[in-house]
């Protein structure tokens, strides 16, 4: 395939019908499917038809999984704070599917961050960072002036007010001074999940 | 004066006549006088009339100031990088002109945060703190965690493209997840010293 | 602790699991807790496991709080309407719950500006004053300009179409052209409560 | 003419030639024009063809106005700052213009509250208020809660940062929570004056 | 009373609590009340104890009213489309609550301009005209471009899309090019209906 | 050419090196050439070279034709006012350019409805109609209203204040509830008369 | 009629009452109705009246239509993913309505691009484009650049985050580099229908 | 140094004073310099001090560099048009700079989107694509969808309108549906440079 990956499913608002019927056809081509954005309803009707199929409810990810799968090179995938998990988990789980081993350092924002700095060697130890904040999202700079690995920052819709759902924390990581920073779209922990995996192969490229 | 302090002159887009004229009174009323966002032709105007102005090309502050003048408690001023300097010194001299001592602590931002935590003794011990950045402003957010003072954020319009002149830094600062910040306007270097002053007075009310 | 104060918790969106978790170590290393926006369903969750929790419906506090505690200085809370009361008393409670005195003047916004001056004897004798509005906050500005202490200004989301959801009166608050004011997040009444005590803390210094 | 007045030149951006050419028909047609936002060299150009013609350098406008007009009623045009006084001025000289008899109370925003009620008596006799400011834009919230009249708003482009060039000002007054106020665009003191116009004449209809 | 007219109850988000207490005190008070955004809920809790309370739930306005009620002057209420007519009702029934006379002219929009011009009689013959209009709200231009009297533009929610929940007809009103007209907050017929009746009481002056 | 027509060079910012390089590559493979954005400094320089080019400063239109062009179909170019005619005439330059016949009516704004009505049999007989407006821009949609043939709205950045700079017309023009109607980018008369020309073709089909 | 084609009902919103009238007038006057924002409900209420109204729940039309329409010309409606489809489908059938012969090309944006090329052929062969995608939009202008038609583009609210429920879809649309797009309102596939019909009338004159 | 890389200024805005000094102490320390943003006047001051700096005036890089550097993988630089290849050098030289081999890909927008497909092989065989476009932005989706290797997104404040000076082009970018984008800021070819420097080390590794 040419963009390396199989085709992943992004299950938010697709019918019973269409959702099936592309599930199907994805396991039958790769023996594998990765769903993003599942609900419990959907989850349900998926399991009628594919016992073997695993549903988490904090990511929201469903999935039919190869078993013999061999995880390669270091992603880490940090967090500000509880809140921003689900949208980390979407990123890790991602990451995983696709091959990647991925350290979590979950609940390590600015307003405690000696528990950052704590967990500092792991970080960057790793060969690409996820950056997971809401409210001010303040975390991605931080983690941009510490590691010299790139960071993909993720801004989350956590938080109110004037977080206007999250495009604060995207414009806060937008305009990070600090170096190594690139941003996908709100709680689009999917989309960090793939990149870093395409950047932690490059750099695991020897392990293979 | 109802507010504590002697009037202070915005000098931008003030004509020559009207400069002149609440200069004057103002002088003449407090035996001092302070205006920000002057221009060298603004100050050039008042030199002619009052040989003793005093006027800073960073902040842009004019002033007639009394010498005898005690400066107490303790302001932090600290900004994030280089080109927040003058609107930080419009913070610093307008605390200082209200009669605060200042400590400033320049240029320790967050992709150099070891700066930053090389001084955190200062900063620890003022009775305020401000926090004056552009570009993403995460400044305020670390600082905010690690002192136990009233954190005065002040967002800056340094930086480019989806800075939005300072609004992104603004909003940062507003959805800061850490305790105890409050925020001003844009480049308000102002209005950030004139409430630190407040504030560092109720902290050093024992000492006057 | 470094930020002087005990951590509270923002309920709002927690599982019940992680709820129950943080509030029992809290309250053993505390031996009090505090809780924001907490829903009914989190306050029964809690009341099977800690029979002297509290539950007020209108700030949405939950807590268990030390019965001895010595309530210092003077906090002036105040808001525009009746609507705005929420936000305000979660302001207030925070505050009393880190041992501030507070005076509540409610509903005298700009419409009926008579009633705010008849109170202004009160409002004047704070070491800080909280004002709190939606729709245009005008409050803010009124008040920056009759007291000579820290305004701390709370935008809410009361209000309808170009209130943007509390956009609007935060845009006013940190336009405003009076002294002494500085601002915080949309409905974040916490956040006021929290720092209006720790300048009333510098304020009531020689109190304790 | 349907709309009741005589024809206005917006001088801004438009040619000589297309100046002089509409100056001169209405000018015919009317024994009389006005012009709003002309420069400098706009009047110098039309001194050259129309040596009555009249400037004013605050306002920018330009006209030349039949001397025998009777002016009936009453518009109060108050400002908040003194940098709101061009704005203002445009209103008032096109009320003026118009045949409305106009009160100037100009520098009584919020921060300097009583100055607005000591002259309370002069503003609550007029048939219309305007009300011209910038910043946070206050200042129409407050006359409206103390007049019983209709207050036309203006918003102006001044101040910095946060004012959006004059669109926090107007989101201010379009949300005000006080009763009888209405918007016109940003820096629009002509159709302030206008509507302002349309409104004394009412009012002053049995003096005509 | 300082504004002229009663109190009214704005009642969206009022608790059952308060919204009686204020009722009462009211009707008290003048022998009539007013209360805009009410639910059925609060109809039918009304109701409990007011039995000749009315409630009209179009407009969703609540009242208790005199019935001797002289009706003078004239205002034209004017909407684009059939969706703008709650807004239209809510400023039609204030108005005729504080003693104005009132013509309704509804879905006369531009896109059926025809049936504007073929009322245009009943129009011009107005004191006061308000123009009610969402998605793009070009009715108060044209209205404003062929009367001689203020029109009191409400842009209205109606739409979807770029319409930003009215944003889009605001801005449209606001940057109007037609002459004497002014605006109010998006859907806020009351604001508009009170606001044209101040001004048909000036007009309609010598009928008192 | 896939697209139809020749390429056309948007002269804005370009070097002066690369601007005749381009300008001489279509020349001689078109024998004409046409560029849009043009400074009277580029004017100068391509005279050198070309003594045959045409300037309009107006249009700010540069171009090369070939003089035996064939102009088929109609199409109508309205603009609300006068200072609308700079886009107005790159539309209808770029139209007839590419063979178009063009009728222009220009300053039949909603202010001056009548004007428009008096040319209407002239834009219903075009194929196609482009609306050129600023400020509030409801002339598209009035236009919308009473033609049966596609219109082509073009926003302009006419206008102050809340205008935003032709935003706000932009909006309008996308809301409107009349049909038949698309809409190009800001100041975009370019696009429009490109469009309008291939409507304009399609239904001029039989007069080739 | 002016407007070429019957008048269209907009249900969603109206009232029962509302709807049924206009629903019965128009199948009266022309034989046959065509309404768009239906829902279930709606549905049902209409087939009581009139056993032959049928419903698509994808395009949420409701129709009653003549059967033996020609259908002339091509209009081809493409979309970027499965969830543009309902837009589509508003679109594809209101063409259809009017008598344009419709191709469907669903699924071809530019993440699977091949996709689109494979079908170029029938693509080109249309009179008229419609373009239809939400998240970034980009297939407008892949479109744009490969066709010599117009292309309608109509931006959804599909995605989440940045994409400001279709804000970010439609500014992509409204900025194109390539020629001949015009923009509709998010999600308004009517209205992008509507003008596509006008635009193939004219291509398809000769067939009539 | 901890980011792995030597520091780099950022020129635009500092004092003649500081540029020299930070520039000195780099050169010392590095035995080369890299600045961004740099005037030509900045440029000639340098060049006093430093007669061997280099000044790139379409990068606006300036730089003392050692010669013998090793370059090593490959980034393809890739711009939609010709006025997006400023930002794009400043990501080409800031790469080159750090030791990597970097293809450019200019002027290959979807507008003309065959030469973008003619270049196919040297892109799909970078470990890293910089995409650079203004306008709507749709060249990084394109580019998504072709690549398996991360993409680096650059937002530029090409266009005019509704491009909001790069806000649509960043938000297009943000919101693509293609897999392997994340975006920097808006004209920050720096960035872009930088981070697929970082990636393009890890995928050169064993080149080392
Ligand atoms: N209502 C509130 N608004 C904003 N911040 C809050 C609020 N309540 C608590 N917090 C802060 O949020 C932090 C806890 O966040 P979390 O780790 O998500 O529970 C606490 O340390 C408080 O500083
Ligand atoms: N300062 C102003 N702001 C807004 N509208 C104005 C102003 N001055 C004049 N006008 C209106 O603009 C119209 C003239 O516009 P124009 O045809 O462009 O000259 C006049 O009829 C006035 O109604
Ligand atoms: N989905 C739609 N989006 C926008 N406009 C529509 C739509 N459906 C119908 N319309 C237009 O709305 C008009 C009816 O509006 P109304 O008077 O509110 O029913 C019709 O004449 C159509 O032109
Ligand atoms: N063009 C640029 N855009 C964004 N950041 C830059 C740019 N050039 C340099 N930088 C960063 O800005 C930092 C220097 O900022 P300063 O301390 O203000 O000179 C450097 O360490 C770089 O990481
Ligand atoms: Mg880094
Ligand atoms: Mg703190
Ligand atoms: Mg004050
Ligand atoms: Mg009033
Ligand atoms: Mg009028
Ligand atoms: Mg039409
Ligand atoms: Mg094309
Ligand atoms: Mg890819």
């Amino acid at each position: 395939i040419r963009s390396g990956f199989a085709e992943v499913i992004y299950c938010s608002g697709k019918t019973q019908q269409h959702l099936l019927q592309i599930f199907s056809r994805i396991y039958e081509q790769e023996g594998e499917v990765l769903g993003t954005r599942a609900s419990i309803e959907q989850y349900e009707l998926l399991l009628n038809e594919f016992p073997n199929v695993e549903y988490d409810s904090v990511s929201r990810i469903i999935k039919i999984e190869r078993k013999d799968k061999k995880h390669i090179g270091k992603i880490a995938v940090c967090t500000a704070g509880t809140a921003d998990i689900p949208v980390a988990e979407e990123a890790s789980q991602t990451a995983e599917f696709f091959g990647a081993k991925v350290e979590r350092i979950y609940d390590v924002g600015v307003s405690g961050i000696h528990r950052l700095f704590s967990r500092l060697d792991v970080i960057q130890s790793a060969n690409c960072v996820v950056a997971v904040a809401g409210m001010e999202g303040a975390l991605a700079s931080v983690l941009g002036g510490v590691v010299d690995k790139p960071v993909i920052a993720v801004p989350t819709s956590v938080g109110y007010g004037a977080n206007l759902n999250g495009l604060s924390a995207l414009l806060t990581m937008i305009n990070s001074c600090a170096n190594g920073i690139a941003v996908v779209n709100i709680d689009n922990g999917y989309g960090a999940g793939y990149i870093a995996t395409q950047i932690n192969k490059l750099g695991a490229g020897n392990e293979e």
